[in-house]
């Protein structure tokens, strides 16, 4: 029986012209991130599917590609349900890896822990034009600073990032889950409806304040509390203004300490950045993951639709491992979107043209070939990209493939010259 | 619950130091073999169970961590056997994927096809010291080219590789596996036995010529046969000539077109090579995968004890996905134990030394700090990797630590000083 040609669903394969966009992309965030002092680690592909189905990841559990038991351990007949059958699943992220490895290594590591992670993730999400089952994550966190320092940080070290990719006039929303709840409580709304409300106010950006409102109404919520949620949302210009206009409401339901921070984070980044982007103070930004605790943020870059990027403030996940909070905040790039913007613009990598291809004619005998093939070792000395190949007899049409491929130079060998 | 901090059993977290050195290899690996104008591509890690089960993998078949089908797919109550429960699993080398990716893209890929792949495998091993079951492994492979153009190019592409890595004073070994047969058919044993008489003398090495004689025996073997093959392994001396002598003693058993090709390819990359390194032909050599068909090699380097990497060609892979065989010879280099030797002798990554740390008091006021984020960020600009962190109580310890991460300046900022 033959074999099958195509990948497994949903999943990509990386063909060279895409892959020399990503690998310069890995070069210039690994180096941008090294050069804030990050340090990159890796950790496996899979982890122990307790970990994995600890209610830390929200949604994305259901989308957990599970791995069989091997040996002794796969019991068929006794297996009474899926829990029986596996021990372990590939990551749907980098963070819950992350602590993991955090929380087991802590004593050997710098303190505060300044993490770069480049790496797959895997998700059984609905297959769709441009999303995968496997993708590309790359994140930067700061494990064990509690202050705004780690916020800040990030951000520059992100947006720095971006502005080196070539990204321009772009935004970082930023908000926190402490707001988000204080609004919550000052209109009146249970404790309990807050992930419900924010569900709904997740949404502002495709339905309006009016739908928002409506799915509220629906939901059984009192109209007074509704009123006095969405007029929050009003005025939302992005500015400082805002942001202590929302402070001054919420007097009472809102601890002093959160606008204080979001108001240095905004005025520090907007002071030190060097990258063209925008703070915006954005009080419907929601972000799903339940793993946030604090600040939350998120990248808009005026080419995508939605975001292309975010993280925020996780400071009680290091303590499900280890019994003790340690405050951590982190910041993931859309790797993938930003692949998919570089290739659809035809963007070309620097320097990649520069190829030289050998054209040898079919018939060249071997003593002779291999003293073409010391001139090539001598070339790619010097730094250059040297094809040694045949020389086919439509020499024109093979040139111009080799052109499509980034060849600008040739030169041409027969026997009888040599 | 608390969570489980330690990785999934066998496999490995990587710490800065060591991601440091593996950086610095996959970036001299991917710009060497680029520039002999092979072309990365990556495919995904998991690949349809078919495929990876289809006899081609050898004894990695059994090794193989199996995903669970999803959803629908998934009957637990009507499943009889593991076939039933898992559609994918995890890749254990990247030949396989990369022979479905060639077979799947050939219309939109350069011929020959040159690809050099770097990407993780897994193999539910026995786990042990220095072997870990989740890996990383560096392929380069020609694919449609029938010559031993393609075999000149991989090892030379390997070795300049190697040197550039810092190897001296290695070795290509070099066989071929109708060199093998051929010896098998003139000693007088059946086709049939093919295998068991190559697994036996895979052991030369380490069990000797006479052990190799004992097993052949035990196996139940004719005395004479044995008498007649163990001779042709005397005298091996690495030479041409005595690859001239086994060639005129397997006379009528042995196409001459093989001998011809290992000493072109022999005498070829020995004229062209740049590093510092032994051609050495070995007709004991066997290497274990199933899907070889022609010459094979390996990397013997005097610091390991056994092999570091090898390849060969299985011009017959491709035709179990489309039918249609297509010549293909790749070579993969042992990334992991080049790893594990160069953390060992303490190895340090040229220029990776050359990083400051901005050690900033505790008090220091917001507006301040942005303005050392500021001067930070034009070191930062001029290549310098800088760290901004807080001033810990005991400098003098704090110092020493930062040093052992590689920092060797330090700046200190104070708040009166500001």
């Amino acid at each position: 029986m033959a074999l099958i040609k195509k990948p497994v669903t949903g999943m990509k394969e990386i063909l060279p012209r895409e892959m020399e966009i990503r690998d310069y992309l890995k070069g210039i965030i690994n180096e941008t991130y090294r050069s804030f002092g990050f340090n990159p680690i890796e950790t496996p592909c899979l982890e122990d599917i307790r970990n994995l189905l600890s209610k830390q990841g929200g949604e994305n559990e259901k989308l957990i590609f599970k791995v069989l038991k091997r040996g002794e351990k796969l019991n068929l007949e006794t297996a009474g349900s899926e829990e029986d059958l596996v021990d372990m699943g590939l990551r749907y992220d980098l963070t819950v890896p992350l602590v993991r490895f955090y929380s087991n290594n802590s004593a050997n590591l710098p303190q505060p822990f300044k993490a770069l992670q480049m790496g797959n993730v895997w998700r059984a999400d609905r297959p769709q034009r441009g999303r995968y089952r496997q993708f590309m994550q790359c994140d930067i966190d700061i494990l064990g600073e509690a202050s705004n320092m780690a916020e800040i940080e990030l951000i520059l070290a992100t947006t720095t990032t971006l502005g080196k990719i070539g990204f321009k006039n772009f935004e970082i929303r930023i908000n926190e889950r402490r707001l988000l709840r204080a609004m919550v409580a000052y209109a009146g709304f249970s404790d309990e409806s807050f992930d419900e409300v924010c569900i709904i106010l997740d949404k502002l950006d495709k339905i309006g304040i009016d739908g928002v409102k409506e799915e509220l109404l629906k939901s059984g919520f009192e109209a007074a509390s509704i009123d006095k949620y969405v007029a929050l949302f009003e005025n939302n210009d992005g500015t400082l203004d805002n942001l202590k206009r929302i402070k001054d409401t919420l007097a009472g339901f809102l601890d002093e300490e959160v606008s204080t921070s979001l108001t240095e984070i905004i005025e520090s980044v907007e002071k030190v950045k060097t990258a063209d982007f925008k703070m915006v103070f954005d009080p419907s930004l929601v972000r799903g993951m339940g793993y946030y605790t604090g600040t939350i943020f998120e990248i808009a870059i005026p080419e995508f639709g939605g975001s292309c990027g975010g993280g925020g403030r996780y400071d009680k996940m290091v303590g499900n491992f280890t019994g003790q909070d340690v405050p951590a905040c982190g910041f993931s790039i859309g790797f993938e979107r930003i692949v998919l913007l570089l290739m659809e613009s035809g963007f070309k990598v620097p320097g990649a043209g520069d190829k030289k291809a050998y054209l040898v004619e079919k018939t060249m005998p071997a003593d002779k070939y291999a003293d073409i093939l010391s001139k090539a070792m001598k070339e790619r000395e010097n730094g250059r990209q040297i094809l040694v190949c045949k020389m086919n007899k439509n020499k024109k049409f093979q040139k111009e493939q080799l052109e499509a491929e980034g060849y600008t130079d040739f030169e041409e060998f027969f026997t009888d010259k040599m």
